[in-house]
Order: C-alpha cells, then sequence, then structure tokens
C-alpha cells in the first residue's frame, strides 16, 4: 500500500511558478533594503526555548513550535511528572529547542551574542521564514517568511524617516499603491494623560485599534463597558475626530498637550520624522493617525503601519521604535528602530490586483530538439555556447516524437526551438521555430546567437 | 538577571560578511541550473513524519528532529505508555511532524502531490536548510543547506551528461579544480557476478567505499574477517588495480563481464554518458572509478562524485540515478536523476583556498556625512538620487563626531564619503572623500554621480 502523501496543515509547496513570483517581491525588498546600507544576516530555524519564551506573551509561547529532545528524551524525567499528565509542564522537561516564531527575538539574541564584532550603528536585514503553530486559515500559515529590517545603536530620528523611505520605495516598485500611516507611543500616553485614562493605557489602545474595523462608537462603548468613565470618553471623541492634514492634526494636538509633556514630546519627534522623511517621498503618503496602536507594550517611539490604498487585505507592513530589546539579554540602551515587510499579504494583493508581470520567469529561452543520439551531442555543444553568452538552454532528454517534444516547449514558455536533423548537421545550417508566430526558417547558429543576444 | 544568551549545538548565524560569501556560492549554483532549465520549487520545513520514517535507515530515523504536538499532547496518550518510559515508543504519540533530512524525499512527496500539475520531464532544483540531529563536530552541523538538481520522469542518459556538464560549469565559475569520478551500479553488479559475490553485494560495495581511505589492503582484509572466502577477494583485486583512462578501464572491463549480462549493459550506459558529457566539459576531469558505490541502495544506475584536484575535503557534490523514488508514495516508474551541492564544504575549501574575492559585497558605495538636521535633510534627497542611478548609499543617522562617521564608513568598507556642511549647503557644491586614496575634493554632485555609474 503506498502510504498517503500530505502535508502538515498550514504549510505549502511552492511551484516554479510561484517561487518565481515570491522571489519578484523578495528581490525588490532586498535591493531597496541594500540601496539604504542594510546588510544580510540569517539565523538558525532553531533556537533554545529559553532564547524565546517569555517574549510574546502567554498565547505566544502556546504557539511556539517545540523541538523533542533527541536520543532517550525520557532519561531525565521522573516517574511523577509523567503520572501528572500535565503537557504544559512536561514541556521544558521533553524540549530544549524551539522553532523560530518572528525575526526580531532572535536579532536581538544575534546582537548580543556579537556585539563585539559588529559596529554601531548597526543596521541588518533578515528574510527567513518563521513558524507558528496558528489555527490556519485563509492567508494564515503555520509556516511563513518574514522580512525584517532593522538600525539598532541610534537613537537619531532620521532612522524612522529612512525606513518610512524604503516602504515608499519597495511599495513604489511594486506598483502598490499605499498610505503609510503613523504615530507615537508618547502621543498615545499624552492622549491617555489627558483624558485621564492613563491608568488605562492598555484598555484605550486596545479600543483605539479596533476602530479601524468596527468605528468609533463600538470601540466608545467599548471603553465604557469596561467601566471607564463617561467623561474620559468624552474628552477622547474630539481628538479622534480632528479633520485636516498632519500639519493640522500636530497643531491641534499641542493645544490639547499644553498639560501633557510626553504628548508634547512626542509630537516633536513625529514633527521630525516627517521633516526629514515628507521630502523623499516618491509614492506613498504619510497619514498621522492617532487610532494606530500595534503591539503597544514593544514600541516606545514612532508606530508604522502600511495598508494598501485598494483593497482591504490589511497590514502589508509595520514597524516602530523599541527602545530596549536586547536588555532582556542583558545588553541595555540600545535603542533600535525597525519594519517587517509582511512578504504573504503582498503576494496575495498582487495576485488579485494582476500586479505581477505575465511572463515573469526567466526560465529556458532556447530548446533543442532531440532527434537522435549524434544531433544530441552536436546540440550539447550549441547549447553551451548559447550559456555562455547568458542565454538559458535546454536539449529535450529524450528522442521523442516531435509533438511530444514541442508541447514541452509551449509548456515550459520556452519561445524558440531549435531543430538540428540530419539535413542540417550535413548543411551546417540550423532551424528556428518562432513558438509565438509559429514561422520557422534556416539560419547559421551565429546569426541565430547574434539575434538573441539582447 | 539577565539570560545566557546561546545557540542550540550544532547551529550557527551568518554574519554579512559570511552571508556575502555564501550568497556567492548559492548565486553561482542557481545561474548554472537555471541555464540548463532547472526551476526552482521549495517545500515546507515541517514534514509529516509519515513521509520522513523509513527513508533513511533506522540511523537516519532517529537523526529526524521530531516535533512535540501542539497543545494538549499528552490528551491521547494512555497512561500504560508513559509508564513504560520507552522513548522511542512514544515518540509518534507525541509528535506528527518533523523537520526535513534532505531535499530529495521532500521532492518525492512534491511530485507526487502535483503529479497533474507538472509536465514531464520535470527539471526542479531546490535550495534549502535541512536538519539532522548528529553529533556535532568540524564541518557537520544540524543546520545545513543542501543544493539539489533533479530530472524526473525520463530514462534518457543525456540527463546524466547534463548533471555533469552543470558540475562542470558551477565548480569552473567558483574556480575550484575538480575531478568528476563516475560509477555504474550496474558495473558494481557485474563486479560481484564475476567475483562470486552476488550474495555479499553490500558487503563489497561498502568494503570499495573505503579504499579511498584505508587502502585496497585494508579494504580486502576487511572483506576476508566478513568470511568472504579467497579466491573471490583475488578475483576482484586485478580489476580494482586497473590502470589507463575510461577507455582503456571500459575495454578491459568488457573481457571480464563476458559472462555477465548486467556488467555489459552498465558499460554500455557508461559509454553513452561519456559519449554526450566529454564534449561538453570545459574545466573538470571525469574519471571512472570502480570503487565508487556511495548509499548504494539508492542509486540504480550512473553514480557521480566529485573531489577536488587539491586538498582533502571529501566529496563536494554527489548524485546519481534512482529508478524508484516515488513509488513508495505510489507513483511508480517514475525515473530520475540528480545531484546535491554541498554548499558547506565548498564554503569551507574556498575560504581555505583564499578562492572568495576580497572585495565580495555590494555593499554601501557612499556616506553621507551628518553635519545637523538641515544638512541631513539635504543629504537625504541626494542619497535617493544615488539610489535611482543604482548606487548604495547611506546618511549617517547621528551628528555625531567626524571621527566616529569616518570609523563607520571605514569599518564598513565604504570606498566614498561625501561631506556637505554650511559651506556646502550655500555654494551649492559637495566634497568627497576617496577613502582608499585619502585625498578630498570639492565638486559638483552631477559630476560626482556621472563619475560613480559604471
Amino acid at each position: 500500500m503506498p502510504e498517503k502523501t500530505a502535508l502538515p496543515r498550514g504549510t505549502r509547496d511552492f511551484s516554479p511558478d510561484e517561487m518565481a513570483r515570491r522571489n519578484l517581491i523578495f528581490d525588490v525588498i532586498t535591493a531597496v533594503f541594500r540601496q539604504h546600507g542594510y546588510l544580510p544576516i540569517e539565523t538558525p530555524a532553531m533556537e533554545n526555548l529559553s532564547t524565546l519564551l517569555g517574549k510574546y506573551g502567554e498565547e505566544g509561547d502556546k504557539l511556539i513550535f517545540k523541538i523533542l529532545n533527541s536520543g532517550d528524551f525520557l532519561s531525565g524525567v521522573q516517574q511523577d511528572h509523567l503520572s501528572e499528565r500535565n503537557s504544559a509542564k512536561l514541556t521544558p522537561l521533553l524540549c530544549e529547542k524551539g522553532l523560530r516564531y518572528d525575526l526580531t527575538v532572535p536579532f536581538a539574541r544575534f546582537v548580543v551574542m556579537h556585539q563585539n564584532e559588529l559596529s554601531f550603528p548597526f543596521k541588518r536585514y533578515q528574510i527567513q521564514p518563521v513558524w507558528r503553530a496558528d489555527k490556519p486559515q485563509k492567508g494564515r500559515y503555520r509556516e511563513f517568511y518574514q522580512c525584517d529590517a532593522d538600525v539598532i545603536g541610534s537613537r537619531s530620528l532620521l532612522n524612522e524617516a529612512e525606513l518610512i523611505g524604503i516602504i515608499d520605495r519597495v511599495f513604489s516598485r511594486l506598483r502598490i499603491g499605499i498610505i503609510i500611516r503613523v504615530n507615537h507611543r508618547k502621543i498615545l500616553t499624552g492622549l491617555a494623560e489627558t483624558a485621564g485614562l492613563a491608568d488605562h493605557f492598555q484598555d484605550m489602545t486596545t479600543a483605539l485599534d479596533k476602530i479601524d474595523k468596527t468605528g468609533p462608537e463600538n470601540a466608545m462603548k467599548e471603553l465604557s463597558d469596561k467601566g471607564i468613565p463617561q467623561p474620559s470618553i468624552d474628552r477622547l471623541r474630539p481628538v479622534l475626530a480632528m479633520n485636516g492634514d498632519n500639519q493640522d492634526k500636530l497643531h491641534a494636538l499641542k493645544q490639547v498637550f499644553i498639560q501633557a509633556p510626553a504628548g508634547l514630546q512626542g509630537i516633536r519627534e513625529m514633527e521630525e520624522v516627517l521633516e526629514y522623511a515628507v521630502p523623499v517621498m516618491q509614492h506613498a503618503d504619510i497619514q498621522l493617525d492617532l487610532t494606530l496602536a500595534r503591539g503597544l507594550n514593544y514600541y516606545t517611539g514612532t508606530i508604522i503601519e502600511v495598508v494598501a490604498k485598494d483593497g482591504n487585505i490589511g497590514s502589508l507592513c509595520g514597524g516602530g521604535r523599541y527602545d530596549d530589546l536586547t536588555g532582556i539579554f542583558g545588553l541595555e540602551g540600545m535603542s533600535g528602530v525597525g519594519v517587517a515587510f509582511g512578504a504573504e499579504r503582498i503576494y496575495d494583493l498582487m495576485l488579485e490586483m494582476s500586479l505581477f508581470p505575465e511572463s515573469i520567469f526567466c526560465g529556458t529561452r532556447v530548446l533543442f530538439v532531440n532527434f537522435g543520439k549524434k544531433e544530441a551531442s552536436r546540440c550539447l555543444l550549441l547549447a553551451d555556447q548559447l550559456r555562455d553568452s547568458g542565454i538559458n538552454a535546454e536539449v529535450y532528454p529524450e528522442t521523442a516524437k516531435l509533438g511530444k517534444q514541442f508541447t514541452y516547449a509551449d509548456k515550459k514558455g520556452i519561445p524558440y526551438i531549435v531543430l538540428i536533423g540530419e539535413n542540417e548537421l550535413s548543411t551546417g545550417m540550423i532551424s528556428v521555430k518562432d513558438m509565438k508566430s509559429g514561422e520557422q526558417h534556416s539560419t547559421t547558429f551565429e546569426a541565430f546567437l547574434n539575434d538573441l543576444i539582447p
């Protein structure tokens, strides 16, 4: 009985066509990262659980894939631990390693371990898969790629502007219209203070984050349900309803924050980021969005999120400043700022909007038909000459019927077929069929080669 | 207390320098694969254990990293299974998934699952990490990359020749002198039959495989120790001592195999492979090596192994024909042939032989010094103009001391520094420092840009 072939839930194979489209996205992101002086690193798929656990909240810890210790993994486990049948308590006894959950924590671990080899500010990018034991659903996978760029060891707000410039460039090259939403942790602090919500900061930002999806009324009701006094909620309302461009909003906020120094500090920083970033924008709109919060426990300064102008696919990219990422690994005072591109969502959006070029794959351009051993040997030599000139070429491996060989070229999208039979062998000429026009003509190999070279 | 930062044993981080060198190898291999019409696929890191187990022998099964089931993994496990304390028996109850051990079995699974979407012969390449719970030692890691090219669905020996051509091209472009050793499973069968060792085939090939390392006498002694009669061993000796080039050896073997039809078939196939391959060799030597066996239970035809002409680092690449890879997953009659490049060994060898170019990384070419907000804003615009012309550029993020900014450029190997201070802002000129010569001069931005464009 043959075994059933299947993939683990939430994982995927990528076919050559999918690879070509995915690589287009990765290549653009990589090129823009490099244009800005970011350098690549890679970290292992497996990290010690001591590195991973406690960094993503209780829910995150559960979603980390754990790797069973090799060999006799029960040998050090006491019988009463087994008898207790408590999976959660048994896990650390059975597993020392896990699969990385994101690229940020491994990066922090990397910086701490290699701090003496690195020169700061250190600008790195990293494009690798991560794994999460999430419930698989449309657009959510258990293995997916993250594309991160971070600079660590510099508090300058020029870094924020540069990352916004990177975002602008990436989506401009991918031909996706975007809005870059920005906010600042300290503006949110100011907002909470002036509304008398300093003790309900998390509740407030959680509610604000949802306005986008559920509307302001539902968000306000949520706050009210949580026992937050109506006067506080009423003081939030006009701020969230502010109109105008970024300058107008910041100007109005200054009045609101007269008694809130943190808020004013946030405004000053936001202004500086915009002063740097707005003049270099080629394509994207930057919008100050006071409801933007994103994983706030993490970010300490600027917060960034990217959404598509068209379509409702959610965040395509996000990031912000975090003041103490490496502290947990013993290296204090390392401020960092970074962004992460969501390759899977960008892929889905581009597919939906037909943004991938039709002929994307730099595949085989010439197929040599195989008429037999003697002819094929000649074709092997000529194929190598094409390759030396940068033209991908194949010799059909079997002496199959002509129709089958043509079908192969057709399915693979190969534009030219070269036929070298007994006749061509003796005359030294070749026959070339243009698969698009269907025309076939006799020529010399040299002339054919010259026509192909761009 | 900060947590201790460490990596799991046998795993590695890759720094930007290491990434640049590794990518050079991957880029060459990828380019050559594509030149020959091979297309990329990727498969997930995790596979079901039912896909992986039983494919790599008992020892291999132990070396597969298993992933603990998510959630309450003990819920379906009976108490007596726990009480028994048998790790091996408990593993399949705790784990459904494992990390891939190589790229060949996932490829076979891929072909079977996607057989209706693929057109055959299907030529694919795949460059991804694999994981093995091997004891880590010098040059052996628990996470390492494999670079595989396989063609499936064609029995033509032209495929073997093409793969040999790929090997030749890859190592030629990496400037590594190599010998391509070839052999044929059926020649080994013929050898066993004529020596009366048909019942000791595995013993014979295991011994032959070791001749390279321990010399013929030790190998012969090993056979003798296994109880193989001396006359059989004596019949092997002259064959293994054969001199001359490939043609001489094949000619002599024909006499030996007069009564061994399998052996004669192996010779015919080997001859055809060489007829195709030898004329297209640009760089490498092909040597028929009758002691070459490599994981024989797997290969059914041509066997290929690559060693460096200099250095004694072992196999850099290997492969061969397997007649029934997908049979185990229910798809019969799919013959395939493939090769796998060992990127880690190639890396180590190139480092040892100083084969990496000194300036390998296409990093930042221009650093703009940061003299303050106004100056930096101007630099951001100019940096973007450089990027638009394909020149990677950075603005130093902080208004730091000049010495610090120069040190940053120096450490990152940035060849040009642009200085735009108050003076330059008012005159519209820029100052450029050439880090190699140490010279500094004043110029226009346009002239500087034109000089940089290749």
